[in-house]
């Protein structure tokens, strides 16, 4: 029997790591993308903590560059055979600004990752999913794509439009048996960049651990196709709701 | 050790015997409510199948009758032990009518069914769950909880009630450990009722099985509470998306 | 020819009188509905000083007791002739509270003041309006009906069915040519209320003028019937965006 | 004293003229920009006639290329004087389309168009407007800025970047007095493309007339800074409610 194959485009040291724990630890064969190699590494241990017995490997390629990240899944489709759940689990940078301060290139740049990667990624899944009748699409998202943001505007176009490519696709393979999942994160999470940026005012309590996350993630990946969601919120119990 | 109890009020042939059996399958006693004894006795035999050596009960109650319910869920406690999971999973009638045919017993009925109804089964449990820090409440909502309807007015003006009610128990008691759910049924459920009302128009893909759905239940009351889902929304695979 | 009659439930010494002014200076004969003849006098004032010429009334109802609203607008139509503008002004008491501090009464009251009023007053101008294929029926409304409170419950509850009968009764006969509108105020008024509530802490550049308020009222109740708005926002430029 | 300059980007012969017209009705020399001059013609002779007093001119610019379009902006700055109403008014081409069928550069495409432009249109003329603490910038868009299409999948994409531009702007900029407005067209227009579009099936009373749209541009425009919306949605009486 082969293997199944989950391969995760962001897996960095944050929530990409827990979620290939967590996907290695339900069986599958985890293939992890990320830009850097230093960030792969985090991931690809802890998929091998959690099932050494299986083939994990990590990738190198830009979420950026839509034909880089096709022909990458695609070795990935030929080394390790037909990728089953794909998890798209980017995010442009932290660093806030006022909109007028941004360029051009920022618009476009951020859009090439949160919406023409997302959709590079699973443009190169699909086809094999709908042969399938079968498969999972998850996109890591935010609360930025549900309310624009007078201070990180980057962020909220970003994830605005990931959420309407998320739906499009729903839209159009749900009933093909592919079921896509657009994650909105409502919360900081407990990881290293967060800890760093808030500095003194980091409380764990405030924010959500990243195996915990990553046990929605998987949950809604289990979910039988009568009773699908393809919204899912998280928060911690601590949530200040602001709004 | 004591029992885990969980209450449904509504627990009738449809979505709450399939709930009844998730629970007990998953350890709990179930004390299960219904305004008729012919509805509640199917629940408490797939609770019984399920988890034969727990001592599930039935209880009567009319829920559009705050006190009468709030005496019945105390006569658990007293009886059974502390409430940890509490499902109000009732709703109003299938008939469709214009709004101008509405009386205004119509609307108060309704709104004693959805919103008072679920408060009383809400206070009833909370204070208990505030002192342990935890226990979970969930609503089982629908799509007519977030948009008006030309056609079913009174299931539209319920469901939106309670989904006030839910976001503000969700706002004021998160913090506390209590976790509260809001389930939007985004589907026909595939339930005798459904199954009659459709008639020849039924079909079994268009509709989300029960005990796929109490799946999702389920889970959402399992989250750690450092990542919570305050709203869950289900719908089958073969949705025909008309929005 | 005869008068055009705005009738306006909830006519009182804040955005009441500000749309009583604003619909008499557009040629409305003003009929204003409140609970107690202090607050409606101030709005019967600000019509007359409006339009001096035409016979504004006074009328006093308990928007809580369905059908003596219901006997107070056909009266008003008996008198002064068919309603052709609706306003549904009214709101339940500004005090915070812990939801578990609520009653049943408490949660009846607010649900009878915003939802059932809401429908009785609709229900005793819409036959009318049907027959003519026009007519506007304008539900004032607030955040509250979209995201529910943890401090303020009652209120959230209310609006939230306000919002759910508002969609319905658009959905239902908006086709007949009755245009329906539910008007978030997304502010603080500046009003008497408002300014004593909040002491030192007003800034009137953080609240919205009741006369600038009351112009959006009348331009929707403007709009052509092939270009509807039919939910609408209100929020000072000033705006702090908790959200 | 100085003319007040409207700006419309993407002023073509149909919502276009009709905004072309009732702005130049209003007082303000227009400065109309498309990439075609056959589509900037219908509305430059609009305003000619609505106003003929005020020198309306039309210039050539492609919304697609920021750079380009921000020089023409600046060119009408300098020949015209400062712009105190900016309407974004394109959208992307008709024809549906499988998501799997959208090649990389048909994404890059829409977002440009929708998002990296409209940033462009409004970068060009915040920093006055910023300095005088007011001004106007209007952005067409529609309903599928709210939900994703599996029909429609560029559309939506690109407007729901443009919502998140929008409200990024208005929560950056309101406070400065710069009032920011997305305008969800939730209907087919009256315009020559949507006649050839649906053929024998048009029928008129299901559509809105651009002239009465036009209307709430204006209105909201004119909106006092207390009170203002920054979401506005349009639709006939006639709509159909799918959802």
């Amino acid at each position: 029997m082969k293997n199944k194959i989950c391969a995760i485009i962001g897996a960095g040291q944050g929530l990409g790591q827990a979620l290939a724990r967590r996907f290695a630890k339900g069986g599958y064969t985890l293939a992890l993308i990320t830009r850097s190699e230093e960030g792969g590494s985090a991931a690809l241990i802890a998929a091998q903590e959690a099932a050494p017995e299986l083939a994990h490997e990590y990738y190198q390629a830009d979420a950026t560059k839509p034909k880089e990240l096709e022909d990458t899944l695609k070795k990935i489709i030929l080394n390790k055979g037909d990728i089953t759940t794909l998890i798209y689990n980017v995010r442009g940078g932290y660093a806030p600004n006022d909109p007028l301060d941004m360029s051009y290139n920022d618009v476009e740049s951020i859009l090439n990752l949160e919406v023409v990667g997302a959709f590079a990624a699973a443009k190169s899944v699909l086809p094999d999913m709908l042969t399938k009748s079968s498969g999972n699409i998850i996109f890591s998202s935010a609360t930025a794509a549900f309310r624009g943001s007078g201070t990180n505007p980057l962020y909220a176009i970003g994830k605005f439009g990931l959420r309407g490519l998320s739906q499009s696709l729903a839209k159009a393979y749900g009933k093909n048996g592919v079921h896509v999942t657009h994650v909105r994160l409502d919360c900081e999470l407990d990881v290293p960049d967060v800890r760093q940026w808030m500095g003194d005012e980091f409380e764990i309590d405030k924010t959500s651990n990243v195996d915990d996350v990553a046990e929605t993630y998987w949950w809604t990946h289990e979910q039988p196709k009568s009773a699908w969601s393809n919204e899912i919120e998280i928060r911690p119990y601590s949530e200040n709701w602001t709004y």
